[in-house]
């Protein structure tokens, strides 16, 4: 039981709304990492199909927890430690299965969503409420392909700029992960 | 009137507890004026004293605004409209009164911050029902000198991880402000 996180990097959408593969950031596994350990997420997988980019993903991670700055920085490799390189969506729901022992129920949010959605307040009540296994992906580039959407078992809405704020829409893909782990399970609300 | 927000470079904390001067971080200057163009923030002030820094700064800040990066991109060209450089606080302060045309009240954070807070309900109910000049301000490094929290006017909670999380509190500044604004300014709660 519990929440994990996966940040795709394939299959996402780019500019021109292509399905593509986008490189992994170094800033996202550190941003993600940091926040997953602060609101308790139980695993952070990157999941990216290259195989060069999960080796290099990999040798940075070891830094962090094994390596020198894991000496220099032991929060660091608290966070680090969370993350996990895997090469698609299903080696992920697997691990996740592995490690919560049920199937988990795929989450996803992206900038355009905004029907059949499940509102935040609502899910973060049901968080609290029973005790789940729940993934939440957050797509790289443009977004999550629509393949990934659509076979989603709960979609939670775009975020989406206040009212008077002139409806600019585009967060980060780090921002918007943190957002979403702040809104369900924030303590200080 | 309005909200604005300051990423401070000095005076903050160090790694040893002492007062330092930081770097400008690029990734920072992006995520943190896309959620200021996302939340509706009136201008987002990068205060260091350094010359060469600011001189830099606004070399990236023109590139998104009139260059090549603002043909390329012009939603990073609207966030990055947001900027401001300026040395000190006091600069910032009355830059954010010539703009909202009264003085601001000035809001901190800090990954310490327990005593004499407002909550975040309370803060963001005074923002909805009031039209008030606030500047949220945010320390890089180890986090603002205490000299600057304490000549605040408003002290927000830490950001603190859920109960049953384990205690981490080493979020980036940029998580860290991201959630500010959308605890104090979101709109699907």
């Amino acid at each position: 039981m519990g929440i994990f996180l996966g940040l795709i990097h394939h299959p996402v959408l780019n500019r021109h709304g292509e399905i593509s593969t986008t490189a992994v950031t170094n800033v996202d596994m550190h941003d993600i990492a940091r926040a997953s350990r602060t609101y308790g997420v139980e695993a952070f997988f990157l999941v990216t199909p290259i195989a060069l980019q999960q080796e290099l993903m990999g040798r940075v991670v070891r830094h962090w927890t094994d390596g020198a700055g894991a000496a220099r920085n032991p929060h660091r490799a608290q966070a680090f430690d969370l993350i996990e390189i895997v090469a698609d969506l299903a080696a992920m729901r697997s691990r996740v299965e592995a490690l919560a022992g049920v199937p988990p129920q795929v989450v996803v949010t992206g900038a355009g969503l905004r029907e059949g959605v499940v509102p935040y307040a609502e899910m973060r009540r049901r968080i609290a409420e029973s005790d789940q296994a729940l993934v939440l992906l957050f797509g790289t580039g443009h977004g999550l392909a629509p393949e990934v959407i659509d076979s989603a078992d709960i979609k939670l809405p775009a975020i989406d700029s206040p009212e008077n704020a002139g409806g600019y829409n585009h967060l980060s893909v780090r921002s918007a992960a943190v957002i979403v782990l702040d809104r369900l399970l924030g303590r200080s609300r």
